[in-house]
């Protein structure tokens, strides 16, 4: 008889880092595990011996449904790097006699580029000792910033509610414009690479203008220019909705958002404000051009509205999870699940195993030649790339009126109980 | 023959205002009208002479249906207030004389107050000159305080809206919690009303704790007793989530907002940075509390998320459109229609007329008795209120993985064209 599967979930979570798990249990049930046991809260609570059995919770087919339509992550996450294995075995020791306790045989971490260094630590740990766990780590980020697979899950969804919320935000805006000017400044996530707030010009077609402006962290930003363009797009039209990643940096390397509390000062308590990059440009423009000026941080939104997840994305999160679970069961270690695009038209994708140590530390970028020359929008290349992965609508499953969730706090419902405090 | 319908639109718009100009249109086309016309930008671009014939872009029932999944006004819109009839007589005649021009039998203005306010003037100005146009109100807001009508369609969207993010937001702050506290400040809009702010708890149930505290403008805000309150709940729990309206102001009767900028300086520019009620607040427990903040403001897209609308408002907004022209064809003039709550179990409505003279310019406030005694949160028998009008969804029209909108500025589409730039 097989042994049992430990799965987490690891960094900021998506859309569908759920799907994922949905995924893992899915497979490893099929594949005749014994028990899938999920750490609360990443490694770190693990080491604290926090964790469920997942069977518990999944009991059904619907149960693993709501799972995938259910944001942000049900296990709970944590941002916790493993040290060297030369600076703390202790550590080591600690979560290795867990994994014998339980009798995990696979260990399974859904993350971004942390979460794989901790797979590629705990395996190498495995090498060192002949450790017999098989450790596989599942890809997500909303940020699409990982190497090697061909995007990341949780791209495709966030990407397809920005493009939906831009959409809604440029026509509320041009219902506004008679005989008055203006600007939105919309903030996207995504602090170095740019892949989400590029995003944000699918909504350019027949039925919307898209944005008139987008910026992406990859280039420096002037904020000079920027003023100097909106206000020529000005003399041409009523609206100008400019789209900007968080963290957009000047000449200097310094973040625009810090420009902001350059000088700021202090409330009534004596505390510092700090204003983000998109309502600090609202200000500039404001000041500068004297227009209307609107700001609209996305914010954690963007990783958590699972009522516009696209189905592409759902279904490949699903699968990458699934893989995790088939490439340990047939041997697979110190390995990351990857997405290959397999075709562009019509688009098909397949997952692949990579040797985890290959995956680097570092981020991947939005190519140059995908931003235009003028440094103010993305190619038709970025978005053929990433259209495919906004197809398809994953209908959340609507209770009174609302999407329910899988939620591990979940109680034994009280009929009767007042819902108002 | 029957003559023409006017129909206009203004003040902010909401994710099913479209839907009650689906409804005049289609109305208006049963009831054998000849044309249907629409105000581009309301009374201010009509007097502009500013108008479009509406068969033009409504062609056949797939227009109809996109129009009314379409948010913002398809027409554009104004907050424009006519002058009193004495303080300037050239106005009305101007506005005569184009309804005369177009053979206008009724007229239809879809808005909140200070569009009855416009119904009603031409009204009067009708009765002074013997005019025999008829002019009905059409009610909308997402803000909920028109009095007379049980609710405004508009709102149930956005509440709907409200709660569906709201419980993303929670659900996303709740996979984060481990070891440390954090605090979620969500602002909601609505500065004299807490309809919205209230609607928020609605995400309260079985797999949602719901937010911890909300905040309705109606009641004086004490940030003091705010961070008492915050304190004291996270020494209870790890994950704080607090809702407040924009409008919250303080015993003194100061915005909460404007304390932000009490003190702000200048940034590199020289000029003043202003904050929203959440991010001021979400510093100051930083600053008391020491704990990770985050302040969400929903901003525009609480009146754009076509794609979270409810079923029942998109249907009573459309009815309401229709009860218009039904009204004017069958004689009425000087009235806006309202909604009746026929029926609380199992809901249902029904729509009435009503003189719009009697229709005050004061707004409708939560009433004292569904604030919780403590004012820190909603009764149950708000919540009893709000939980019909957000009911059923409202599928978007996906195209392309996005939901497609009617827009007034489509043009003819070019297959080939490329779409970055």
């Amino acid at each position: 008889m097989k042994g049992n599967v430990l799965v987490g979930q690891s960094g900021g979570p998506t859309a569908v880092i759920n799907s994922s798990l949905a995924g893992v249990f899915k497979t490893a049930m099929e594949r005749g595990f014994n028990k899938v046991y999920g750490m609360r809260y990443g490694i770190q609570g693990f080491m604290d011996e926090q964790y469920v059995d997942l069977s518990e919770y999944i009991k059904n087919e619907l149960d693993l449904e709501l799972l995938k339509r259910t944001p942000s992550a049900f296990l709970g996450t944590c941002r916790y790097k493993l040290p060297e294995i030369h600076e703390d075995k202790a550590v080591y020791e600690r979560i290795f006699e867990l994994l014998d306790k339980l009798d995990i045989e696979v260990f399974i971490y859904i993350g971004g580029n942390d979460s794989m260094d901790t797979i590629r630590k705990l395996f190498d740990y495995s090498l060192l000792t002949g450790a017999k766990q098989k450790f596989v780590g599942c890809p997500k980020t909303i940020d699409n910033d990982l190497a090697i697979t061909d995007h990341t899950p949780g791209f495709g969804s966030a990407a397809k509610y920005i493009a939906t919320s831009t959409k809604e935000i440029i026509c509320d805006a041009m219902g506004f414009s008679y005989k008055k000017k203006n600007v939105n400044i919309v903030e996207i996530m995504g602090r170095n690479a740019g892949w989400l707030t590029g995003a944000a010009g699918l909504c350019r077609g027949e039925d919307c203008e898209g944005p008139d402006l987008i910026y992406l962290p990859e280039l420096p930003f002037s904020v000079e220019n920027f003023v100097q363009e909106v206000k020529g797009l000005l003399e041409k039209k009523d609206v100008v909705v400019a789209v900007v990643s968080e963290g957009i940096k000047t000449e200097e390397g310094k973040y625009v958002c810090e420009c902001a509390s350059a000088n700021t000062t202090t409330d009534a308590f004596g505390h510092i404000q700090m204003s983000g990059t998109a309502s600090y440009l609202a200000t500039v423009i404001k000041n500068e051009l004297g227009c209307k000026t609107r700001a609209v941080e996305l914010s954690t939104l963007q990783r958590a509205a699972a009522h516009m997840a696209s189905r592409v994305d759902v279904d490949e999160a699903f699968n990458v999870g699934g893989a995790t679970v088939k490439a340990a069961d047939e041997g697979s270690s110190g390995v990351m699940v990857v997405i290959d695009r397999v075709s562009d038209d019509p688009y098909q994708s397949a997952t692949g195993v990579y040797d985890v140590h290959r995956i680097a530390n570092d981020e991947k970028m939005v190519p140059r030649k995908w931003i235009n020359e003028a440094g103010n929008y993305v190619t038709e290349e970025f978005l053929d790339y990433v259209r495919p992965l906004i197809q398809g609508h994953y209908q959340p499953m609507m209770v009174e009126g609302l999407p329910r969730h899988l939620s591990i706090h979940m109680k034994n419902y009280d009929w009767s109980a007042p819902r108002g405090k």
